[in-house]
């Protein structure tokens, strides 16, 4: 089965439309690195929060695609305007609609 | 922007397969309710919990998509299999990749 990954991260207040602009446009690099599926949303109850559910094609190439160097110019430019707090989900991707 | 959905449901011990499948079986019908993603995944950390991640045109087709026979019917097939206990956070979708 692929590999899912869903994930919070708290954003310090006032920045979270930077942050989630800086993970859309990250995103485009994904899927060469074997990224199926990476969708960014806001909390509509937390205003500081960001949620990312992402499918990749194994735990594996999601690990390695941390080491891209596009990937690491994106968390760069992310990690100063986190607070540090974040949640995360691993999972195992069974199917459903558009995946 | 379009409406997302995460949620987290238990279930009761050894029926993990079983609410899957029924899920994944119920989310053919999905898209023409205005439902453009439904990722059904099994938690790699808890044996006894399922996650889901959605994204409807709007939270309005998301929630009449509950009253459609087909859904009813999932939902009263996969409701005795949990245990009540639920997750759920909305969200607005941003963007990304294969969304």
């Amino acid at each position: 089965m692929r590999y899912g990954y869903i994930g919070s991260m708290k954003v310090k207040p006032g920045h979270r439309a930077e942050v989630v602009a800086a993970l859309v446009a990250g995103s485009d690099g994904l899927r060469k690195a074997g990224c199926d599926l990476y969708v960014v949303t806001e909390s509509v109850t937390d205003e500081d929060t960001v949620w990312v559910s992402e499918v990749w094609q194994s735990k594996e190439h999601h690990d390695a695609s941390l080491q891209l160097p596009e990937a690491k110019a994106s968390i760069g430019k992310v990690m100063p305007l986190l607070t540090g707090e974040f949640t995360r989900q691993e999972t195992r991707v069974a199917g459903g609609l558009g995946i």
